[in-house]
């Protein structure tokens, strides 16, 4: 089973990517420049404050990307480098792709672009989405065609999450809908014309062995710890952030506890399924995104935390499925329920807590309640930009709408481009293998003397 | 080797929990609120403060438990998936439990409890000792059994905290004798309870393997990386905070050198044992806790940090093996050569420092050096609320037989209840393996062709 | 194959490290202590933030030295445990080792040592050096020569670095010269004077398996995350310690990309070498770290990681199998790929920039455009201590040399004085083999009843 020297599209991949790194460093050569270094005292210690503010969450937030999510995606036990890698490899192209963009559509004065930490942050949230809807094809795709779904992802992005937050005024603190929806939505779309009516087969190799699990758990795990500062790193300092922290806590407390149980409940003899945990524990992270920073009580949080895992488990078990029968829909790493059905119950109650929160203010509480934040909290004075509740809840279906609408649209256009023959999909025998993109030793040939016994029954698995 | 469906049992668990998440979510919407929103910009900037220097040291502790603590557990090679999941949800469990509890007791004001981070992480310090009893029974008793003695513990670790701290004025910024001595008695009489006199034989499963004790070890080097966090949060800060991490630090180090000495002079042909290294590293952070933002010279951290690990792994070598043959006491992951004996022995020293202390004072430095701390910083004018050294001193050894009375008889008692039938004790033969619990390919079937090798080799073992 | 039970050389390394901590007690004892309580509310507010600005990056550092650069030595299959621990052990024995030099050296006012957290990172990053130097011969070496070797590095280590920060003034913030320099070429010397004219045969256990390569991969994750702080600590607060942070993450993320051009084109069908990944990645963090701080432009940045990239790539590809071959030199991990050779362009970029900053200052910018920085920021006023952009250019080439130099001379005669017998070097067949130090299952054994299977197929491997 020897993977054929198939040369011609391996030459793309550095060709594309090396192209791509030489525009990069024109692009910064021409255009790029930091700030100009504080004059005075007092503006180099509030540099200092701004760096200590902001650091500690970026590092969590590349903890969570890098090596959390990185991990998350290892449950297929023959794809994990290439999961690890390909996760990595995405992250620093769409980060530095969206870096280009959002200099050029926002920040460009007098034909420069001041960089600092908060628009790399602000380029790692865009690169988020592409490592989200990667999740729906992992590991039937080739890398070719992952650059090129990020290419076009990235700028599809910055304008949806321009007419959410920018002219719908959403306020949408941690990615939920522009980040969670949007993603899972255009990785479907992808997925979807992609694989065309094709319904995938179940791959000998995709079934995970409990210690591709047990790796996919870690991830779960370290993504859940530092999820808080993802959700909180964007709020106004203060009570809004300290709110967004102790939502995001108690949402994905309660999310940890009610997989369990639902998972418990759905499957045969009440064994748990590792993948359930390994995505209902993070499922209230993605639904309170939409509130966390809002004054909502405690027990919202909580609430949205048990429904969100809920809603998660119930969509492994039987949507997934059903839309694999009826839509021939392929969702590899399952992100419609992880990012989709927790990202539509987030904004659903963004909507109802709008409603509610205005209730609370014509009530009882006479001083501002503060709903402050949005995600560059563009919505603080006179109880967002004059709108009135009735209409910032229709904003915030509206801002729904579009996410949904414009990145299934755009996954659809997406995944037909990447059917190109050039970008190479690997053959269906050949998925799910690292020795297809690395030196490793081949997997396939691993019951030989010179392999790992681990490969080595997966290999024979295939053999017997 | 099919397990047995045996539904009933299995149906307890997410009863059990469903009802939990149910009465929290009622307890959440009648009782539990935020703070109001600071009306004033320097109230802003304040919380902002607060969260700055609160929220990384609370990370760092999340960190520690759900990764570092989980992988520690994960020596049992078959059991991993479940150590790992057990500790995640234990800790979630526990951690809202004792918020149910803590909110009731010390912050019920005008029928509200005003939740913030540093009540969170009070709760998440509680949880703590539920994770560190569970390692007396791990991978013999039952996730419901699991629950069960957590929601034991929590209200019991409560009394016996307060009694320390707030009746005795005991000083224990790390939780030394608190939470360390407090948990590892209480996981021993619970053991000893369920399992009796019956000697537990050597399981087949339980024998680490390379992996798994390459996991374990990766497990001991992140909490020993970010115990400092776990020690100091609660410390004033300033020059106590700062010394807090100093002496954690210092005693952590000579912990990790010195347990490489011990262990090879103790074991067959100078070897170094992994399970010495995996807990002797830690038992520094365990001793130093109870003494670490004293006015103690940093000879004292590192003399602390050395002994407690010699007396780890002079523990594991002849002390939990007689304990086992005279006791018929099983620890199965040696608490009370990490927890018990570096707890003892840093309860010890805080007597030493206390008096030593006040020596000082009397002596060469007239202005005040300062024993400031305590766990909320009760003790701090007129030198430990004007009771002198010697009754301080007398205080912290009464602080350490309560510890070890309370949780020693609250834990017998506790493991008594355990033995209901109901909680669905495994059986032996079913014990230390994940395939119990969870969906995971059956590690007993997995020489046949569907499972990875490295299972495989095992089941052969068995087999064979 | 069992391992004889040479008792005698085992007997060595207990007492090697107990004299050691014995002595340190007693230096402690004698010299070390905190500093003063302060006095007054507004110093315990500056400890205060003293503690908060420089523990997170701390905390970020021991992450990388003890779990990042644990697991990316841990490539070696059946060597993995070993990797961890020495890596563990030597971390913590220089550090203290340095701590007293240190102190003896630098610190030592009025018979007294002051310790602080800073004093503790310092000694930390003389640490780092040893930890590389180690790669060289990482698996060839028991751990008494490993010792033996940190014992010589960390006193020739400080005075290299008194020359090259103190006397020289050369401005190396992220240690590019003083650490990644000087440790590459000291570990070659121990290397090329332990191992002679005697070319290592390819040992049949020191090839990677996939899940090695998995775990080394991780660890080169957390080192490419958390590498800012590692950079940044030691700057300025303010615009300094921002641009640091700034340049390293660009420079690390076309580090990144570059490296997957360049692996791919240079391998056989295009795959990626692991061993490139995982090492290319970081090539621009080592060269980032002499410029990280001045003002140079962000594609000065970008360009640096990519070519260091390049280079780290190339010197996998060419020169170590020509170094090999040609000097017979090794070099176990590759540190001249990952540290020489990408350390060198640093160095090299620093002449550059400082020319470059000052024709910056004399042309258009007329307000001081801050190169300030340098280990100790020393150099702030009057333009790098009134030497003039050619002098301190000079200097910057200089350091390099003195780098190279001593070194290289110092690294001959440790790995001369390694070959003492009495070190007890492991014979070749014994070499790359955790059970030779550890009471881990027999791997060579390993394919009888009681292993893991994983450990089974590599010693079937050898019996075959």
């Amino acid at each position: 089973m020897a993977v054929p020297p198939s040369t011609y599209p391996r030459r793309l991949l550095p060709l594309f990517l090396g192209l791509f790194q030489a525009a990069l460093l024109l692009f910064f050569a021409l255009f790029v420049t930091y700030d100009k270094p504080s004059a005075q005292v007092e503006d180099t210690s509030l540099v200092a404050n701004q760096v200590y503010s902001t650091f500690p969450f970026f590092q969590d937030i590349q903890v969570m990307l890098v090596v959390g999510l990185g991990l998350l995606l290892t449950f297929l036990p023959r794809y994990r480098f290439s999961s690890l890698t390909h996760n990595f490899l995405l992250l620093n192209f769409s980060m530095q792709w969206a870096l280009v963009l959002q200099g050029l559509l926002h920040h460009f004065h007098h034909g420069q672009i001041h960089l600092d930490l908060h628009k790399l942050l602000i380029s790692e949230f865009a690169a988020v989405t592409v490592l989200i809807s990667v999740g729906a094809i992992l590991g039937r795709a080739s890398p070719c065609q992952l650059l090129v779904m990020a290419t076009c992802e990235i700028p599809i992005y910055l304008a949806s999450e321009w007419v959410i937050v920018t002219c719908l005024g959403v306020l949408d603190v941690g990615g939920t809908i522009t980040i969670h929806i949007f993603s899972c939505y255009f990785g479907l779309g992808v997925s979807k014309a992609l694989f065309r009516a094709t319904q995938q087969p179940p791959h000998p190799k995709e079934t995970p062995t409990p210690s591709s699990d047990l790796f996919s758990l870690l991830g779960t795990l370290i993504l859940w710890v530092f999820w808080p500062s993802f959700v909180a790193v964007l709020c106004q300092p203060g009570d809004a952030q300290h709110r967004a922290i102790l939502n995001t806590l108690l949402a994905m407390s309660a999310s940890a506890i009610t997989t369990v149980v639902a998972s418990s409940l759905l499957e045969r003899d009440g064994k748990l399924s590792p993948g359930h945990l390994q995505n209902g524990s993070l499922a209230g992270g993605v639904a309170i995104g939409a509130v966390a920073d809002m004054a909502v009580p405690p027990v919202a949080a909580l609430a949205l935390g048990s429904l969100s895992a809920v809603l998660c488990v119930l969509g492994f078990r039987f949507l997934t499925p059903l839309l694999g029968r009826k839509l021939a829909l392929h969702d590899q790493c399952g992100i419609h329920n992880l990012h989709g059905l927790p990202g539509i119950l987030g904004a659903a109650a963004s909507v109802v807590a709008v409603l509610v929160a205005s209730k609370d203010i014509t009530g009882s509480q006479p001083s501002q309640p503060s709903p402050a934040g949005g995600n560059a909290s563009e919505v603080v004075e006179g109880q967002w930009g004059g709108r009135g509740a009735g209409g910032q809840a229709l904003c915030q279906a509206a801002g729904l709408a579009v996410a949904v609408g414009a990145s299934l649209l755009a996954g659809l256009l997406t995944g037909a481009a990447l059917r190109l023959p050039s970008l190479a999909r690997p053959p269906e025998r050949l998925c799910f293998d690292d020795s297809l993109y690395f030196k490793i030793q081949d997997q396939a040939e691993s019951a030989g003397p010179d392999s790992s016994a681990e490969e080595g029954a997966l290999a024979l698995k295939e053999h017997v």
